[in-house]
């Protein structure tokens, strides 16, 4: 049997356009092949509450039929509405409930044949109801099973023989588990003695970033063609050529990440129709990083940074600022703070006069030090201020810099430094942050980065960025360390209670510091409600603070 | 058959402290009543993901162990975790999946009789697995469904004669449908033909308040005891006794807004354990509207209010903030905040120079108007960073004061006047803030809101904050309706887009002119990026854009 992988980026909503791509496909294939397009491949997603919407029935009908007439056979991804009823109290009339279903829908040479509902709703399966799951279907005389990925679980269950399992999900890139899918299909292909086709969806849309990298896998759960993670590529399989040549991902750490951030930026801008990036530049390792992601995505010509140095810059921040500005080619600007800290501070007098800070008393809603944060925070936002006033005359769009360990602590000012439009690196551990740069400029040395970076040196990113101790530079000879523990240590807890659901007690159990463990996640359960109102973090685990690590506040 | 109703305030992983509360109504309680706590009585609720975690079940089934040995009868609330097991590859061992439910435990004179789960999630059910449904058990010789009331469509279907139907849900207030579910098992219980109990919870949590109301309904429909809303109360019922006095809801809109705003802003302070608000106070509508409900809520000694005047406030505005705050009796402030206006525009220079203003093209990133908007802004985040900064000194959380009206178009400023910890009137439309300020005026007249409101005055809230045409007052003489159709135009057309779900051709076919239609649609949808990073709107619909309705953008 011969099959169509389809690997696309849909746009969300723009059926007409998600149609014209797929029909282009289905124009070019043979009449005995199967094409696959993924998961909400004609409607795009996610689709949140617009899949409650009638017109959106209408205009993915229409689009099906055109897609029909093409005689062609095809998988394609939708929602779908379907109402049930029941009898009522006698004299009152029946119930009447309407059900929304992820589904896909099966055509065999133009006709729909059949339709698979996903069973095992996901997080962001908002407004669906539970389905059948995977439904067994024939195809050129052969029995084949299509459905979605996340139903594998229930499908094996009823050993049901098929001489092809066709799954496709949207899924969400996750740096550290980005191999996943293969190993598990993998054990399924052999339980099941069948080939695996899986397909996804490549592309950003809003702060997710889609991995792409379908594949075909023969009955020994062997990898025998994989496309490309985060590219649209179209590939035509044959089921029956048991080629042994078993492919290997390409699974760099740094890299995928590197290119998730910028397909992220990319499609987030390009979605929103909006060309150009803002950029705070402090000198810091975590602006150095975005500024580089953001000029591979949108181009050095779309990427406006602004320095805003204070009485407690250090000289080496600006120069190190300046130095990433004149690397990466971007129009650049200095902009001194402290006429406006100044004016802040004569106009909160009545505040700020000495006799008041007694008062003190904020240990909640405070970040994490407590004489100067009045001050401290004043500085971070009238710099957000500014970079939003620059984003209002210039067209642009801010790229937030936090991440994902500050984030966690709480340690940065909301309405100042946590603004933005999206957070490339908010999903990433400092730790990540400091091997992403690495590889970013070992990977400009080795020239591998020409396509996005015009520069010769050793050092796109400033060495000294990366070297020198971190500093939120808001008071004098401020390090990070001052008041929080080493970003060694804050990552490690942070990342075993979040992702490995290690309770406090278990912690120390495990050898961390007890006073390490209490302060850090009492500074985290007090910062949820900075998390819940920071800009969004570019999704790149399946922890990220924006769309899936909640905790209540 | 005897029922204990037990209608509670639970704190979210307070698992001691929520057994405590339990453990004390089971002690009072006879051993032939069945007490029902509600779902996630003894973990609180809601959980995030906190349910993952293996902590949460030894301390939900150690509390769950101390109430068994009380020996009495109870249904209780929780999250469980099941292991399943299926088959492998020969040689690979077996699988092993875990899977969470959100359940109902039913305990008979201290033994844990059977286990609901529940299988139609919701919205906020994340990471529980579909579960079973409603259950049949014997008690005091009895027949009885219990399970979660979202499952009462499937239970129905299944025709099971039982002699009471015990069903729990933690329903959100919705100022719209609060009785809804009333309306909805009347029709079940003469279905059914068995009486229904519903146990619902109270209180507030984040921005979800929890209506109450619990009731119980006799096997013709009609409610003979219901339990107040936004209260802790216990009621015992008999099912046998087959009192006929229908009881009616006290269903006056506003007074339940009003309520609902005042358990909100009340629990999310006192669960934040913050006992300060500050408030900017505009001499609008909005702020007007919202002091006094933080008033209510906290106390007058508890509430700050700060006025930020600007060369575009009008000196009646002034006026009527003053005599808000003095008529509420709350600590207040005035700030001026030309200086900073003026600094920040001098350290700007580069950027505000007139050459440059031919660069404008943010169409997408912008408020409503264009040509001001960079200086527009500027004024907005200055005020937030001096109400931020008494926030930091006072040890006091911000007040929001947006309204959902504002929120849809994107009329409000992004780290401006978009901030706050809780904005307790975001999900009402600007008419239903009207309501309200007429309704607290009347019922402070009548001498309703004595507990709340130490005024004897005709207008709490300014008249002249009611009458006069709404402004931002952030250029000369501007009016929300130069830029904006009249918000009884745009409240209309919003709601009949995100609650009745028209499409802009459904919406147009409906009469409502075309260029608004067009207008306020596209504003819409450019300003979801802003409604993700606003404050968030205390829940008071299901439509609510902090947690319930979402589009891409």
């Amino acid at each position: 049997m011969r099959i169509n992988i389809c690997q696309n980026n849909y746009d969300t909503l723009a059926i007409e356009g998600n149609k014209d791509k797929i029909k282009q496909a289905l124009l070019q294939s043979e009449n005995n092949v199967l094409n696959i397009f993924g998961e909400f491949s004609l409607s795009g997603s996610p689709l949140y509450n617009k899949n409650l919407y009638n017109d959106i029935y209408t205009r993915v009908n229409a689009a099906g039929d055109e897609l029909c007439m093409t005689q062609k056979s095809f998988i394609i991804g939708t929602p779908s509405k379907i109402t049930a009823q029941q009898d009522g109290v006698p004299g009152e009339g029946e119930v009447k409930e309407e059900f929304y279903y992820n589904s896909l829908v099966f055509v065999d040479r133009g006709e729909v044949k059949a339709l698979a509902t996903k069973r095992n709703l996901g997080r962001f399966d908002d407004n669906y109801s539970v389905g059948n799951g995977i439904e067994v279907v024939e195809f050129e005389g052969k029995r084949i099973a299509f459905g979605f990925y996340e139903d594998i679980f229930n499908f094996a269950q009823r050993k049901t023989e098929v001489s092809c399992v066709i799954l496709v999900s949207n899924v969400l890139f996750d740096k550290d588990y980005a191999d996943d899918i293969e190993k598990d299909l993998s054990s399924y292909a052999k339980r099941l003695n069948a080939p695996v086709v899986f397909v996804s969806r490549t592309g950003a849309e809003g702060n997710f970033v889609y991995q792409g990298g379908s594949f075909f896998m023969n009955r020994n759960g062997e990898v025998i063609r994989k496309l490309d993670e985060f590219e649209e590529q179209q590939v035509l399989i044959d089921t029956d050529s048991y080629n042994e040549g078993k492919v290997l991902s390409d699974n760099e750490y740094e890299k995928r990440i590197f290119l998730a951030c910028v397909t992220g930026i990319r499609d987030y801008w390009r979605k929103s129709r909006i060309k150009k990036a803002v950029i705070g530049l402090s000198g810091g390792i975590d602006s150095a990083v975005v500024a580089p992601l953001g000029v591979a995505a949108l181009g050095k010509e779309n990427v406006i940074g602004v320095l805003m140095p204070s009485e407690f810059s250090s000289l080496h921040s600006v120069d190190d600022a300046l130095q990433s500005a004149g690397n990466l080619g971007i129009e650049h600007y200095t902009i001194h703070i402290q006429g406006i800290f100044e004016a802040t501070k004569q106009a909160l007098a009545p505040l700020l006069s000495p006799q008041d800070t007694n008062s003190y008393d904020n240990k909640e809603l405070s970040a994490v030090t407590n004489t100067d944060t009045t001050e401290e925070n004043l500085q971070a936002r009238a710099r957000c201020m500014i970079v939003m006033a620059f984003g209002n005359r210039k067209g642009a769009a801010m790229l937030n810099t936090s991440n994902k360990s500050e984030s966690a602590v709480g340690y940065g000012t909301l309405y100042g430094d946590d603004s933005g439009a999206l957070g490339p690196v908010g999903d990433l551990y400092k730790e990540d942050v400091y091997k992403l740069a690495r590889w970013i400029n070992k990977a400009v040395r080795e020239g591998k980065l020409k396509e996005y970076f015009d520069y010769d040196g050793e050092y796109l990113i400033p060495l000294s960025s990366i070297e020198k101790a971190p500093s939120a530079e808001l008071k004098p000879n401020q390090k990070d360390s001052d008041t929080l523990p080493e970003y060694e240590v804050l990552d490690k807890i942070i990342k075993d209670h979040i992702e490995n659901h290690l309770s406090p007690e278990e912690l120390i159990k495990k050898g961390y510091n007890e006073k390490d463990v209490k302060r850090i996640l009492h500074l985290y359960g007090i910062n949820e409600w900075k998390r819940r109102q920071e800009a969004p973090a570019l999704r790149l685990s399946k922890t990220c603070f924006a769309t899936d690590f909640k905790i209540n506040y």
